[in-house]
């Protein structure tokens, strides 16, 4: 017997036995927006999430807004995650927590006071080229947060395509894999050619002149002859970890 | 005392007096998904739409799947708007609505069996040129099945001013004006600088070449330095009318 | 008989009598680019608009420039709104108006010397997540000095949907609402289905890379398949500020 | 033993027993541009796509092509699957094979000369509206054909969340989640908050104006900011059923 | 003294001497909207273009429209000149008008029942291909009916600037050059480096693939690195004359 | 008889009397490339332009490079108008010519050592609003130079349209009109509907969000539904004044 | 000794011998513009393309315009190449010229009275997928056309990456590659990766949605981060070909 | 006999002769991915490129990374060329490197301890004004380290087109052409148009407002009516330079 149905056969008890009036029921009723049965339906999942850290997007925050805001989600729960952070938004969330961590290269910072169990299978993350790394880090940092194994293939990119090949082994046995690129982001593509794997692709802002901060490579992403393949916003290796996570969780 | 409370007190009153099992109690809750009070909160306004016609979008439906969905829309409400209607779509809503009028220039269908009471304020339907109409007449369809009363000012572009001069004092004395423009958009602007009333904008892909089917107007609008201005999506007259009656009818 | 024909009638009867030379019948129509009957209809609506502060938008403007407008805005009116003001911005005000006051989150600067009569009905501003707070910030400052009641409700987006669900009640009391959202710009679909309210849209510049400043959310209000929803510029919390105080002003 | 490293034994054998000359040797390695090593490393996962139909873009081809590429393919498989077909693209396939069936919504051409067992788990795809059908049905028949089992949830839109809330509980026991959406494209964005499954959100084309023919719906999915969705092109129905195929056989 | 002071002086003495009535005098007034001192402001330019051609642009609308309005500008002004205008528009004009002539290359149709008299200065039109013939025709025919004398310079692209030069000697001896290109739309900027004239640049549609409809030839004419160049939208040979027409006529 | 006529007949004479062998004479010829008959043909224009300051472009530009441009130039020409001038560029020019005097709001530096004899007809500069100042300068700076008297009406944009019509009659005694606005660009719509002269529109990069640093605006103006408007490139107030000077100077 | 010499050698010895008059010698000078020095200068390369076939590009042009084209064309040239050229533009050619052939993949018609000789060297022509195939033969018939040598290698697109793999030796002995494709565009950086050649890319237009017509692929090609590839526009076949031929034929 | 046949041979030879077992045998060619025969087909065409310097992209990287990457090139290449590079990436490559030459124009950074031997025949660089003159350097410090003779006509934009006249003669002895353009970008087009030489067209961003950085030249490249021109990406100096070396590098 679940825990609301217990509550609700004792409200009705009440009732029943004259503990409660009718009045009380009716308030009671009108009570539920914040505990029915409805919005049990509505938040129930969120039950799934509750070992997963609280994410905190730094971009645009003071940083005063930053620590006050890391404080209040470390008061809830184990670990945080927070992206896009500068080293003063580090210092911040720092203030605030001793034990935080600075991933300067992916820009992130991680409390983990509790770590999540890691997985058997793994992610991997394959990158294009080096000025992808930021990206490509920041998905690694967000999968390891979230409880995953992760494996790295770096600079990889289709114009030495060897270098690919010498790495495919390790990329077939992936369960799912992250594949960061700029420019003109075949990477994902040649990949998704090769290996019957889901391929999510995160396209980068690397580039310059037409590649539009990273639209040409997100339009390549989305125009895949290649199948397996889905695509996040452009430099979101948060995002990127988060479906792949999702997908390597899956029992 | 509402309907719903009514129902609630004597679901309370059965239990109190043994004339419902605690487990009925139960079932009933669980029921409550199709009609809880949680979904009594998410779908409580929709019965101030009760009297508002469904509305039925064509484009991009088959004849049989405009018949169909006519057809049940019309078993549950007195009235039906169905837009972007060619004459076949009026046809196939004919066939299980002999009542149903069409309005060729706003390319809409009615059906109107029990007309809503019309507002004693009006909504002004301004035109920038002869090939806004067709959006300007969905507007008017639509608002007034909606009931509202409309005021239509056509062809008054800006520029040849002076005939949107001369029509002011209509203008003046109504509630909430849509302004239909394509090419440069720049009628609601002119209106709303010369007005202090709210302004329903609508662009319409009037227009070649950098027009690029709207957008023109569309960033005109938005881009409006008067004061007063809301945009609807190009040739969107149905949303405008949506907007300007919710207005209109505000008491 | 209308008060201008009146005083035509007037004017007629004291050339006719010799009460007026031809001399001064002259100057009087000569006069008339300032008070004619063709002017006046394009004036008369700036009374309405005569308790309403001056607005001075101070980005692109020198420090100077922002001096010396407002100084000579506060000549002829009361009350003053500044938007996207720095603070070096509110020190140039400050210099010549002492009771300035700034809103540092809102970026704006208000002079109230003369506050306006707050209306009964409020707008409510709602915002999907704490970096649309300068927007909703810059429409709160602007309704209230535009005399309207104001109530917020903030960091409802719908990633979290039970979170807006609880605030529906509010949101369903109010008369009009601004929804301010970035990235995927889904809340005022989602506010729009749920209320039969005219919901101002304000897309914000939140987000990155496929975001495009804002354009992502400007599309996809414009894009709303829920009725009464209008759209003002990214990041236009002014312009949206001015539009529901006008419909909250409708009497 | 794998049977590459069976038949590379036997071979260096037949060189060792003298079985095969150096002359003989060198052929067969010069010959392994089509069977080596290397290529075994490029070809093998092909395997794994050994039982998948072969996939026919009917788009753009001429109605012999259609027929010669079909009468190919079903030489080497079993099973085919023609997407983007029309009618008479239909009647070009059952020339060469009568068992062909045409899924006239999704616009598809099936053969299953030798189904694929289903899984016991199952992809769920849900639209938005009406309108979405023909890209959501595509996704169903190709993730048929690919072996999934599938479950459809039409017509829950973001404008009327009641209804998506009613059908969460069998959203929350799939395993992978296809979500096709036109307009505003929101539906993804609500579903990836109220769910911890993997989204493949699929933009279509729905839609008028400045949706820009899906790209208002695309920017929303690419920009959502709930955790866990990842977007496929616009109106890609099949792409997303290839997607969500991969991730509904992981083991 | 100006006329209209004369006219006033005559009326205002009408009233003293009592030639006129009072209610003569206000009707006098009243009808001032369409004669009246402020809208004398607003109106009287349009008696400079009192001999010119009244417009009607053609497309989007239906043909009993474009006979309705022919018939109603026919009958306030001798000339009349409709663009975009299909055979079948121009049979619509010919059954209201017997003498109005097809240009069927221009795709206009000209009424000339009172030629205005030529110019003696010359607009040159100069065309980079062939396939921009259709809108340096709209602009010769437009420029004409405004009466200006029209030289034309066809097929003089900067593929083969020798053929641009052997015609300079006639080019350099008009008052103002029209010089219409679609694809790299490079002609503009070579006339304005050659030659002092104002020059009136056309955008053509004319190309494919990265033309983008015209805009890449928009784009660089917007963008000339040569001096004296205006840009009218992308085949808009009618805006380009009209220009050219007011400078030609410049006493 | 002229220089070149001279040149060739003495070559001519040489050869007739053997000064010069044939051999002598094709180099001659061959020479011609530097100072031949065809590029008389092109060059001749250029003396027209003569009495022009020449101008220099200082963006993108190193201080050095500014200089030595501004020297070399000011050997050879009077006058000089540099554009895209920040203060430090202005610097540079004056380390050459201490008679340079700088424009700080246009941003413009000038040398007149002799100035070009002004017109008598003048060019309108007319602005929307206070932050269109900058390109409405760099517009009145370069007409200035370029010899033409010019009349500046500025802050009459068309949210508040009674301040233009009050200042219609200076504009209509305008040879031709500037008239430079950004946001919604409405300005030379509603001016060319007013009045009968050619205006060259200059869009401004002023606005935020949707006006895409003057794309708005600039699409508005090439949208205009007023004849007689011709476009400049975004910001180009020096354009726009090379087109208004030439046609300023038409006799 | 060049024919333009001897010309020039006739006419000097003329005048030295004089058979002909200074004055008849300056006439000869003047009359330079048509058939001068100058122009030998900018036209003198056209003799190059002398045995090159004139090009009609038929897409745009009345059926009447293609036949009095061509018909001209072939009064100058033994060889002529129609581009975009429908079978009814093909009967427009064979009318006037009974050898005309047509290509009707590529969509090209072909008069070859003078066949060019063939290079040594040849032109590979590669693409993605069967669709790519009407441009790559319209690139194969002008190289041909153009006297060069052509391979094709058909369907080798990234997805499947061993077909490319196993055609390499043929694409390594090439002079110059065209690599044509659609959709994701990323043939040409795999094979800039894997050849030392020049490659000219070719995006086509071949995809749906977020391809936008072949954009994704030509931003793909120009964003490349292999060395060695420059581009072409969308489905521009032809173009190709003529730099590939430039490139073969350099001697 | 190549040496990868003999090392086969032998390896054939050793298993022949019991030099080695079929255990060793499996482990040499399990081993192949490294140095097989397929990835021979792979490799080899790197060797031709093994006197190149090694590239380095310096935008995006850290000063620590551009000094360990430059130090790693440095280990196996002779020479280096580092691109984008800022004053402090050559500090950073000269820790490394002493001989490391800076070139401030070209923003590049050359190393050459062993000179690649000239061509005979030279690249032609051209820009249109002073300032392509960044991109046109890259270029020009590109093509010389690769081994190319360069010769360099600045600033012959299209607006003074006698200045481009007056070296075409060098240009015709080009092999081939970079021509480096911004703004309006048509100086390939009219260079396409008078020379049979293969152009590499780079577009600048030079320009402001319409030019949207380099996009205006960048299309119009692309639609040049002229054959024989071919692009690389806004700004790409060094690509061109990579692709002309190819082209000037073919015997």
């Amino acid at each position: 017997m679940k825990p609301k149905e217990r509550e609700l056969r004792r409200f009705l008890e009440d009732i029943r036995d004259g503990r409660a009036s009718i009045e009380e029921g009716l308030r009671f009723l009108e009570d539920l927006p914040s505990k029915d049965l409805g919005f049990a339906v509505l938040d129930s999942h969120r039950e799934l999430r509750h070992d997963c850290p609280e994410t905190l997007y730094c971009a645009g925050k003071t940083l005063d807004q930053v620590r006050d805001i890391a404080r209040s989600m470390l008061e809830r729960h184990a670990n945080l995650l927070a992206t896009r952070a500068s080293p003063e938004a580090y210092e911040a969330v720092r203030s605030v927590c001793p034990e935080a961590r600075y991933h300067p290269l992916a820009r992130t910072v991680t409390v983990i006071r509790e770590a999540m169990e890691k997985t058997a299978t793994y992610v991997a993350i394959v990158t294009a080229g080096t000025s992808d790394l930021p990206v490509a880090e920041e998905a690694a940092v967000t999968a390891d947060i979230l409880g995953n194994r992760v494996e790295k293939v770096f600079d990889v990119g289709v114009a030495g395509i060897h270098r690919l090949v010498d790495r495919l082994p390790l990329l077939r046995e992936a369960r799912v894999i992250i594949a960061v690129a700029g420019m003109e982001g075949a990477l994902p593509s040649v990949i998704g050619g090769l290996l019957g794997k889901p391929v999510i692709a995160v396209p980068t802002s690397v580039g310059y002149g037409a590649s539009f901060g990273g639209v040409a490579a997100l339009l390549a992403m989305l125009n895949s002859c290649a199948p397996g393949i889905a695509v996040v916003n452009i430099d979101n290796g948060y995002g990127a970890a988060c479906v792949a996570s999702l997908i390597n969780h899956l029992s």
